[in-house]
């Protein structure tokens, strides 16, 4: 046995949206966020570890490049997951001592606004406390690496509680429901870019929670009714409910960027186009259908169900047309379904020039954290990465 | 003698943004509202207006073609103005049943969000007014025609009360100051598009109103405080402050239209590239230089000081060249400055492809509706537009 753990762990992404910090070193947010966990199968971090008596340093490589350890919130990390350890005397004293090799990669583009620091944090976390045999709850420790991380610790869906104490020992996720309650739900992620993001999402909630006025209304009147509103809505899988709430709360956040101070935006006119396409096909649906939802980035997520798929994926196709039209979908398999003429006429929306949106990732509602005992390490007997770059 | 009265009338640009009614029909705003209004020498409505006993029935031509006269706002105006002439008795009652043509023409684009109908309305009613011999406040005339044109009544720095009464009666416009109160105020309107917009501000204030939760907020909280601070600021000749109330207003507006349902958004990327260039540039600077504000449109209104116009006009010539510069900037005329290397060098900003801002009104603060005595009337003896398309 190498001492190896290696663990994949999911992306998450937020139908009520954790933006603003009540304290920016532990990661204590203004409010409440509620999220879907997505399958681990179709895009998840990965991250090997491994600690030994022979290791001169604490080592992390992230796809495979060596990175810097003195990034604090890692070593944060690090450090409540063996305070953690030292107090439930999960492991010999000695084994704490030890420096560990850290390897971590993802399966999908950084910092593009999906998620990537979540599910890269999670699972750093939950490898961690599997090495470290620790039992219990890790979701606030995974919160100290990036605040969204903790939601990904679960699968199904997950809500952050913002918490009340000072020290951010309440400010842990927990499971609304778990992945097999709303097996019909579905997300497609519109990849609109996978360029850099301009203001990092630390930077951004930082001048909205000093300059934004209208935060302050959202933090105190909006979140709590919605945080409630949309639990209820997946608890009785109400679609509409569960949708509407999405759609308001997506744009309630791209609008308090505006409020804030300089202002910022994340959403592009692609983003916008996305937006009313959205809106439009619902309107002719006479019901709400699709419900789309954008995060730091201009990447749409649009929730709908099973059932919706082919023809959305239809209209997508159809709008935002490929210039590879065999790879523009990734992820689960979906019935074909051509659009019919009527709808096509009703929605008198032109196709846009090709390319707009660079694929689609078609996935569901997934589990949490998940160690793989299949030995598919990404790191070798010796503790080095099998790949670099 | 002809009987025909014409008269010119400004625009006006909001610094604290008219958004929301609390009555559809009688056109009440939700809160106060500030503006500058704009030298009529360089942007202006023009109307002619001629009540005679032969004419057959009301009839209005705008920039020379005939349009219906079933406009209920078009119709609220003339009976307004004739029921407060026959209250004041400043007619005889016998000119009262006369019918009126009215000739109306702008000199800038028309509903490309540069506000022609407000100067529109608040032309149309003070030529009325001076017809009919009205004698009192017109502005809450004028705001039965578009809301905004009450602040097109006054020169100077205007506000509009919301008001409280349930009649509109206390819903008027007064100066904050006059057009001489700050000779310095100088304004540069960037013309990015003069296409239509899609949403008409009167349907996207609806959908605000029915459906942003924090427009409530921003209406009993956030305005006004604002309004005082500006008004204040406008008494003292403050810039900083000045200038800072209007890029945070303008931006929560954007920002309410985000957050309406559905969202929509009357900004651009231009937009944007403006509003980074002008935080970019006051950074620099090292205190506020310029300031931006939008309308329900992607042009730019940019309020700064004399002193600042030949930089600042040398700035965007450099960041958003033209391709016939002779042409680029209309309106007063200014010195030439070129932007020291330096400043280009901090700047760090690529100049855009050509024709993104498509032409540059240089106007200043200036008077209210003026009746033209120099008899160029829009109409000749017979009531008959002069120039018909």
């Amino acid at each position: 046995m190498s001492g190896i753990v290696t663990v994949v762990a999911p992306v998450n992404i937020a139908v009520i949206k954790y933006w603003g910090k009540r304290n920016e070193e532990l990661i204590l947010p203004l409010n409440d966020s509620v999220s879907a966990t997505l399958d681990i199968n179709v895009m998840c971090a990965k991250t090997s570890v491994c600690a030994r008596p022979d290791f001169d340093e604490d080592t992390i490589w992230l796809n495979g490049k060596r990175e810097s350890f003195s990034n604090q919130r890692l070593l944060n990390c690090l450090r409540e997951i063996k305070d953690r350890a030292a107090y439930e005397k999960s492991v010999d004293n000695i084994f704490l001592t030890w420096k560990v090799h850290i390897c971590s990669e993802n399966n999908f583009p950084t910092a593009a606004g999906l998620a990537s620091s979540a599910a890269g944090y999670a699972c750093l976390v939950s490898a961690l406390a599997k090495l470290y045999k620790v039992k219990s709850d890790v979701s606030l420790i995974a919160r100290l690496g990036s605040g969204s991380a903790c939601r990904s610790v679960y699968g199904g869906f997950v809500r952050w509680h913002a918490g009340l104490k000072s020290d951010g020992s309440d400010s842990i996720a927990t499971q609304v429901a778990d992945s097999k309650h709303w097996p019909e739900m579905r997300a497609l992620i519109l990849v609109v870019g996978e360029s850099k993001k301009k203001i990092s999402s630390t930077k951004g909630m930082k001048i909205s929670t000093e300059t934004s006025d209208l935060l302050k209304y959202r933090v105190e009147y909006c979140v709590p009714k919605r945080t409630e509103e949309i639990c209820q809505a997946i608890k009785e899988r109400n679609y509409n409910k569960f949708a509407e709430i999405t759609m308001k709360e997506s744009n309630q956040f791209h609008a308090i960027c505006l409020d804030s101070y300089p202002p910022f935006t994340y959403i592009t006119e692609v983003s916008h186009k996305i937006i009313e396409l959205v809106h439009t096909y619902n309107e002719i649906c006479g019901e709400i259908k699709v419900a789309y939802t954008f995060d730091a980035g201009p990447n749409a997520c649009l929730y709908l169900l099973e059932k919706e798929v082919p023809k959305v994926l239809s209209l997508i196709k159809h709008v935002f047309p490929s210039s590879s039209p065999e790879a523009y979908v990734t992820g689960l398999s979906s019935r074909s379904e051509h659009l019919d003429t009527n709808m096509l006429s009703k929605l008198s929306v032109q196709p846009q020039e090709k390319d707009l949106i660079k694929y689609i990732i078609h996935t569901k509602v997934g589990e949490g954290p998940t160690v793989l005992v299949d030995g598919s390490h990404l790191m070798n007997e010796a503790g080095i990465p099998l790949s670099s770059y």
